[in-house]
């Protein structure tokens, strides 16, 4: 029994080495990559226990994304699937103003094909919060109904849901996102948008604070969270906004900075913080994050308690 | 206007360094490989000129392809594709008792829905040789009747068709095969088969010269060649059946080898060797071929010659 | 609750990458590597449920053994250390006649302080079979008597103990060796042992057959096995003796083999299989092992079945 | 038949890995690399057509050059030499203070024996545009003629010449630069050249506009093409100056910078830009060119649009 | 008989490529690493001739470590030992700000057992200078006494002896290190000394040029240099201070910096510099380690005097 | 002052890595190697002092090369020059049939105008043995006249001269060889050969013994060594034939054998080992060498001794 649990897909990344080309390199760096398991593992890392749900293909390359999310301490508990692909990306790093490109390849997957009924209720109903992010139902038709099923779940057994917006362009237009997870909407207890997404997405105006209580009173929900990248974010709880700077940092990989913000602000909300608390919490999370390559927030709670105190250190020797 | 001209997917191929498992190594290998690039390469370096067509997504991953087949020295003539998945396969190699493993992700590729009409059917008139093999019509039923018709369109102008069996059980079953390209028989002159295909698929019995033999006669073939790995090939022609040894090789990769071995037949029967001359330029090329690391026979025709002549050297300074 | 249940110590194995030296590389390979862990993984492998008990230093190294422990499928229940070092090992590889040399650095180490009262005794006496290696006792005297307390625990819960003799003149005298481990033999059930250390260290004569009988005889085991390398293992049980050949197999690395072979024999017989059937499988996955780099059997239950069933096969596409 | 023809060497580049230094490493990278094949790329890349032309070893180091610009997109057209070396140089990166340093080994190449008979002549009078650079001339005296005859041809056949001034000091002096190449300027349309350069090599003054003005006045050039790294570059056409400043980039590679933009700019002349809007072109080429590894520009048509419109993007999903 | 002789311990430094974790990775980068050395090897690059003692296992790891310090082109005169471990240190570097983190491994070694007598007293007594820092009292009380007992050979030799005071916290308290380092300041003419360290340790206070002062004058140091990191360093000789500010630069590894500073000092103070030269020299050397990999200043004279002239280039060629 | 002095020239080694072609890798290791520094390593393993002369471009190659020496543990004194190339060579590793290749790039190197009066021939004189090989005259007409004057020089000085006949077919016809070689032979003491040199470039017939003993006869040599690849090697000395078998051995890289055997003979003739001993240590090193990547013997004498003894182990643990 964990504290929390998400369900999604989690690809294998493909990526060339430091700034080189996918176009002709004849090397790939190969990670496990997804918001959900990167939820989970940023929560466990913050001292939440951590299980993440998910349909696989049993296939050394499934066994290889399973593997590589236990390494990183999370319970896994997975639908072995004998139909269907393994998602993967390929992800190309370039600094400005190439950019950072994503190539998807996750169509046809075993997950696409997932049904509420292949997972265990009891592993949802169990947890004091189940999370689950806006890529989930962009997969497939059957994504979409098993999503509502499963936060329809938790809602049953008194959990918590908790859910990132995450709209991702090359997977559907932002009429379809709208449409479909504003239908979620009354099923979810805790928000996590960024301020761009509520904007050309959910066609909100305002800056944050306003975007954050405009979501809040409108949908009911307990908690909405607005982030802004490098310029922090917002909270609003119990109609109060709280503003949160963003940490300086280097960044190495931007991948799954809102993936570390989010699994740490549940897991600081699990752990008795206020709000403001687990905001910081959140921001010095996501902060280590960027230093790390990969999709991961490999971190532990002592780096996070040594930057929400001092701010880091440059050697410690 | 080329001297061979062939059809086919080119995937990428994705392998973990040396004798790592797929299932935890942190890096893959890429390579550009299929069946009729290899033998259009390969005749190529032989001394043909050689074209391979094909359709391919627009993508950096279509683009890396085509690119490496370019570096090889070959003519690429390709239909970018905006639609379709550029087709992969991962590749883990292992020695004795694990052996070889191929999973392949091809399905819902851009190559399955290619069509006749697409390609410029003078390419294929023009050239002297047209070569495909039975993984084409395996990949989707678009591609088997794209394939009938590419043959077709060869036959009319001319050229001379020359067909790899090339038996793949993880992409259909031996029913469908033999159903399949038995029906392409008629359309083809130069056919090449491993005897275990030849057996199992299409169910001769006898020795590799008894298989030649009957295939030859019973299909109406110009030329049939029937390989035995390890233990060299055997050609039939003008109703006479030619013995050739395999070269001895200490083999880095086996895949392709049987690519090499066409593609040199081929080149060196346009150059006018008669057919057991062309054999032995064939084995000697597979036998280099086995040395060199990937799917592609990246050789010289001096070195082949070489090989032919003297059997090869150990340190050359 | 896990039907194995392992207790050792996993160093960091450092190693030059293929057949360089140690003293003039610029990189090593890492990767979490013990006789005991070993086990644990492969009986998991073979379809018994594992957990491996340790202690280990709180420090991103001890994070790192326990995360690969995991990452290859096992439950890990280990004492986090304040105190003591992450024991670590150098590995040369070499062909003959160089051969393959080891360097321990594992004295001062954060295991050699473990005492049993820190582990949970529930943990041993709820598994089905308790298993550790003279390794271990060999480490230090806190552990000599730690390894006695365990055992004992273990015989009292009513669970099966499998110990491997793993003599390692690196780290203790032959006499040394024969004292403290012939006195923990009373405890011991299912023996396992190379021919080599039942003649060295034990002082024993004759044939493996012999061997085993005079073991088997002389200190009331259940079970005994005697491993001989490339040569196969003899087993003796209810006073008979099975003969088992070894598989062929190209080794890419032999460390390990051992440790698979015991893991494999022993979850084969959790299965329910006799004796002749569990050392099947344990020279299967035995061989399977030597195929793949670093101390860690990751195969899969499938692969072996096949080999058993088969002998392996070339390449599987 | 191309759009654009060029004439110069391609070498071997060897550099270490990152920020090492050539002094101890253990390996080095390899890449083609030289000014006149850059430039042929980079036009490609824009929608022109380009050949290649050199003189090359008979070698695999000379078809390892060949095939990586084959790789790239471009026609290629050698005299394969069986005497002189394939160039080679040393490239050793550096942040601030240690620079990057370059060490040439260019001396007693097969280009340096190539005479204008070699080549052609139809190719060179066939294309639009016919480039070589001021490196070409200072690598041998043979070439010093030949880079003459070329350009000779060239405006026979009534194709535009355009030559890339690069000055190199560690190839000839200012003086021997400046003698040379003032006496090829008659026969050619478009020059660019470095603000540097124009001062200390040929001893003009002034700011970048002045030197674009002088320059084109005294020669009779069509178009000059003053570049200022990264404060942007100056164009003079039909007597009028036009600015162009440079995109705001995160340079990995700062060599082929040049190469790039004089590609781009030559590529869009072609295409029908006037000369403002193929600064524009160039500007953003080289600003992409500056993210990417190695000395030749991968960049996509697609990719300099999206700077050119919207200035790049952060991450694309 | 060299002109520096340095003493010390050089470790085995193990780290993750780039920004990784060494919690995930399967591979270290493998160097050589000690203050000692490294100041000896800054010192022989800019023009002294340098010897390092030490003591060293008779191994593998003991051999790579001289191996590598006599390629950076130093003498080593070592005792080869069969007793106590090879010292290892494991860093992982990160932007900020997760800060560069060190995790020693160097408790038991061969060199904390190391006594005076062992070395030859004659190779301290004939040099110039003798050097060793704050690190090797650290390691163990044998190495405090042996400290002292080579300072006072050198003092009896009529040797000038430098010394770094280089406190490391994860090494000893503040309060040991003061009690030891000030028992040995008598013997040391010249000391150099961080200004936090001046601060913290030695509970000095004032800004650097004052903490100059204060040691100078009142421990009787013939020269004392006060480091500041990025702003400088500011060196007190003949009662008069001497302010030097840092070279701007790019930072690839900060390690070792301070080393590269003192050895070049020492360096050129022999060569004949005063003292505002040589730290200008030594600033130099510390700018350009800074852009170097690894701990060791792999510089050249002519760079040094490069950056002293001009301050750097950007591309030399 | 050393036991053996040896002269020639040492290149940088380029080489894809495993068994890739030289035509389309992305990197190449990089090693010094030369023979006559490959035997000064040996010796010097094998327990003799060893100085390596030679003339090297002062640039940061000629220090890579001899950087990587110094760490071998050798004296190096090379005359640093200021004009030539520093020699390299692109080795591309193949099996059978594929064969090793090399393409040398090793004119115009600043070795090619070493003389005599440049190097302290006091170095040679104060030598017990002084080595050179037949590569060295091949190098250029000045290196001719340089071999012949040291030879002389150590002549003068009784120093013993010992010569490896290596003739390399890439660098000169048999005949020049023959002739200039056979010119150096009367100031030749120890003549070490390949069978295969007596035969095709000294025009000799018989079996090795006939050959050393003809050889030893007819140009007066204190002693003859017949080198015979796998099959051993044959001694004369005192007129008497001795027979050495090669050692099993797992061939890594057969580059340097002959050099490696050449130095553990000289080492241990001057250490009083008598020839059947000395060719004993000298074939078992010769083994090793094979196991180990690169050219240089990287050996100790400890394992020499262990395969003189025992033949070597499997695993040392």
């Amino acid at each position: 029994m964990s504290d929390i649990v998400t369900f999604g897909e989690t690809m294998l990344r493909l990526s060339p080495p430091a700034n080189e080309r996918l176009e002709d390199v004849d090397e790939f760096e190969v990670r496990a990559a997804g918001a959900e398991s990167n939820v989970a593992i940023a929560a466990q890392r913050l001292g939440a226990t951590a299980t993440w749900l998910s349909k696989i293909p049993e296939t050394p390359l499934g066994r290889r994304v399973v593997g590589e999310l236990r390494q990183h301490g999370i319970e896994t508990d997975v639908v072995w699937s004998h139909r269907g692909r393994q998602g993967t990306y390929y992800l190309e790093r370039g600094g400005k103003p190439r950019g950072t490109n994503v190539i998807y390849d996750r169509e046809h997957t075993a997950i696409s094909t997932a049904e509420a009924r292949e997972f265990d209720a009891d592993r949802i109903k169990d947890a004091r919060v189940f999370f689950t992010s806006g890529i989930t139902p962009a997969l497939s038709s059957t994504l979409r109904e098993t999503t509502a099923n499963l936060l329809n779940a938790a809602r049953q057994g008194g959990t918590t849901t908790a859910f990132d917006f995450n709209y991702r362009r090359k997977l559907w237009s932002p009429e379809e996102a709208r449409e479909t997870l504003t239908r979620l909407f009354p099923g979810i207890d805790v928000l996590v948008i960024a301020a761009r997404d509520a904007r050309t997405v959910l066609g909100f105006e305002g800056d944050p604070r306003q975007l954050a209580h405009k979501l809040g009173s409108q949908y009911d929900f307990t908690t909405v969270v607005v982030t802004r990248g490098s310029e922090g974010a917002v909270g609003w709880h119990d109609s109060v906004v709280h503003d949160q700077d963003a940490y300086e940092t280097e960044t190495v990989s931007p991948i799954g900075t809102g993936d570390a913000f989010t699994g740490a602000f549940i897991a600081r909300r699990l752990h008795g913080d206020d709000v403001p608390k687990a905001l910081e919490y959140a921001a010095a999370t996501a902060a280590l994050k960027r230093t790390i390559p990969g999709d991961v927030a490999r971190v532990s709670k002592e780096e996070v308690d040594a930057i929400v105190k001092e701010g880091g250190t440059e050697i410690s020797r």
